[in-house]
């Protein structure tokens, strides 16, 4: 690495080598993964990402952009002495255009940054989930983030309108009129969200906003059992025209919960499962909600509109992180099912962990209208990918995808051909050929090793 | 071209080497672009679409893909005597997941096929549009196709939930489970989509379907100006939460419509412009359309209810198309402004032609809800590029899009440089390069000729 040419491109201050942030640099979120790297460059502009890509493309100097690193399958730690690109400080907010509904972001702004810029225009931005303080908007588009919308207004993909990046070489590729319709060539912006970095670097983004819907209720639901979890959601996708989320926990995550955050239960029985779920809308939500519930004549039952009470209701379903981090460095596995194959996996799953690992704790939460179930697992070492394995061939075997939202990263890359074809996987190789050629960016996430060509030491 | 080879593929009936079917298939819809083909191979399978494209790789073969051959920038025309690979007989139909409200369907299924079968399930498919009986899956697929719904359901690439499709060498790409969730790799449908056959051959689709809503009223609103017309329809998207379609046509071209099919005017008034709408919901329409209407105070206004007459106002407007064809070979140019230029792009893009071609007639019409022009021009020279050179640079300095949803075909590459920059160009390049290095499919559209090398003879 070349100190001194990276710091004539951003600043002295802006390539940081001080240990202690270089650290935190370079361990994941969950603390299971830790890296090196030899700085972290902090460039300020487009035209700064542009040329420390230049030059790292001249030099043949590997690259890992990185975002809030809230990502939960290593793609934005360098595991092999990558150079840390750090967008943060790409933290443009451009104007919210109120006609289109869009507004154009640098990738450095957070998630909430983005939902207060919008919110101040009586507009909203539908991707939200857990980290939104620190994941970035940069990050969410790398790696089509999902979370707790998807089921009313689709993954990250779906809010682009248009796209900066910069290509490996240096190159910067920009599209960010934001015109809904505007077939001039190849989806770019679609290829480059959820490519996890290895094509090109997103430095902004043009994303649709959706009106703010000032009625907003959201329920608990007690049910016994993930199959007749399965079938309310099924039920309120049909009554309720403004379902914006559906979540799902169990029993033993819920209690986890409670024990480390010292909280009550939120409904009085001890429900084999629970269902979140939320109603936004133009209209007064509580009543379609409540009346739905009754409709199905389902167990327990817990409604609330007023924001305090729906946030405290939202906590029980987002502090599942939190606390089942406080166990230890969990495994991690985000996985789709088809819905009718939900419930059955949900049952295998322990069996099949305990087999491999018989002091392992399986918790098991998601997003039940998407068919996305996260699968914690606890009690098994950082390295051990036994347990990967066999929950991975079992999503597998039962028709669904490795990776719902989280991505492939360099933790699930051995798996990506239980997904998808070797003739898939070569299309993906040739377009990461095509547009890196180099392979300077994120060169150790998403693509398996090529077959007699062993990882970077 | 070694019709035996193929004749053993796809059996010696499905190698058409007829005259008369050659013709058909070898001239747009408009009958602007006539081409030539040693023959239509019509496969019966993706295994036979994987042979065909085994040999003609092998052989060095160019190969047209068609579907309905309905498009309107001569993308699927074989202009330099390439085969033509007709996929019509790819007609599957599969059962429709009324859980996840999505089914697989073959490339060759007409779009009206597509709806009839969703229908029978209670459900629709979002993408509509004029030429719905002969256009097929593949195609719109192909391109990317928008239509009336985009301003609520988005184009074709939205509704797009997994594709099959065969590569360039014949190998076949095939990831049809339709997850909601599924990063697991590049966006390989996205990318097809909308990459006119030029990366692979889409032999079937996984796509979305929406609940079929049983209420539906369309509206017409006569209004003074193009720029009123723009207002309406921002206050219907603010006021009418069903909306579905916001059409555009003009004094003229309604005028065009009635003296060519021999109908009275749709409203009592002359308005210079008349805006369609549509509303679909759960509850009555009607009435939420006509107090939208009252709210703003505009023109004379009428709206159906009764499926006959709704198919009669729509009409005024779909029939646009047949009517400027009776003039002759149109040019059709089919642009997005951005909405706050729209007006005045519709007032300046008359002038303009009639500078360079005195002669010519301008006829505008189109998805205003979008943003999307369809602007036709005729009385001028299938051959003459003149009138496209100054329409599509007049777009591109009001920061519009060259291609809304028809494509860029070969009628528009020589103008892709107005909407993409040369690095996006190069991009777009390096992709096809990776996928179809020996540039077998659709070799002649999209893509400019490379600078310093003709296109060929």
């Amino acid at each position: 690495m070349d100190r001194a040419a990276l710091a004539r491109i951003v600043g002295a201050d802006h390539v940081v080598v001080d240990p202690e942030r270089r650290a935190a640099a370079t361990v994941d979120w969950t603390g299971r993964v830790r890296g090196a790297t030899p700085a972290l460059v902090r460039p300020g502009s487009t035209a700064e990402v542009s040329a420390v890509l230049a030059h790292c493309h001249a030099e043949g100097l590997a690259v890992v952009p990185q975002g809030g690193n809230t990502g939960l399958v290593a793609g934005a730690v360098p595991q092999h002495g990558e150079l840390v690109l750090d967008l943060r400080r790409l933290d443009h907010l451009g104007p919210v255009d109120p006609l289109a509904r869009q507004v154009t972001v640098g990738a450095g702004v957070t998630l909430a940054a983005l939902h207060a810029h919008a919110a101040a225009h009586g507009l909203r931005y539908a991707v939200d989930f857990g980290a939104r303080d620190e994941a970035t908007v940069g990050g969410s588009v790398a790696t089509n983030a999902g979370g707790v919308h998807v089921l009313r207004w689709g993954t990250t993909r779906r809010q682009l309108a248009g796209i900066e990046a910069v290509l490996a070489d240096g190159r910067v590729v920009s599209h960010l009129a934001g015109l809904d319709k505007d077939n001039t060539g190849y989806d770019l912006a679609g290829l480059l969200c959820g490519s996890e970095g290895t094509l090109a670097v997103v430095t902004a983004a043009r994303v649709r906003l959706v009106p703010d819907e000032p009625e907003v209720a959201v329920g608990l639901v007690g049910v016994s059992s993930v199959a007749d979890a399965v079938v309310v959601v099924a039920h309120l996708r049909e009554l309720v025209p403004g379902l914006s989320a559906a979540e799902l926990v169990l029993a033993d995550g819920l209690d986890l919960v409670c024990r480390t955050f010292d909280r009550r239960p939120p409904l009085s029985a001890a429900w084999p499962a629970v269902v979140l779920v939320e109603a936004r809308g133009r209209e007064p939500q509580a009543e379609v909600l409540a009346d739905a519930l009754d409709a199905m004549a389902v167990g327990e039952t817990a409604v609330a509109v007023e924001p305090a009470r729906r946030a405290e209701l939202w906590s029980y379903r987002e502090d599942h992180t939190l606390a089942i981090n406080t166990l230890g460095p969990p495994h991690k596995l985000d996985v789709t099912l088809p819905l009718p194959a939900l419930a059955e996996f949900a049952a295998a799953v322990p069996d099949v962990v305990r087999e491999v690992a018989p002091d392992a704790e399986v918790w098991l939460f998601g997003h039940l209208g998407d068919g996305n179930l996260h699968v914690n697992v606890t009690g098994v070492a950082s390295d051990d990918e036994v347990v990967d394995d066999v929950v991975l061939r079992l999503v597998a075997a039962r028709g669904g995808s490795i990776s719902a939202e989280h991505g492939i990263g360099s933790l699930k890359r051995r798996w990506l051909h239980l997904s998808r074809s070797d003739v898939e996987i070569d299309a993906f190789r040739a377009i990461k050929q095509a547009l890196d050629p180099r392979s300077v960016l994120n060169p150790n996430v998403l693509l398996p090793t090529a077959p007699g060509r062993p990882a970077p030491a």
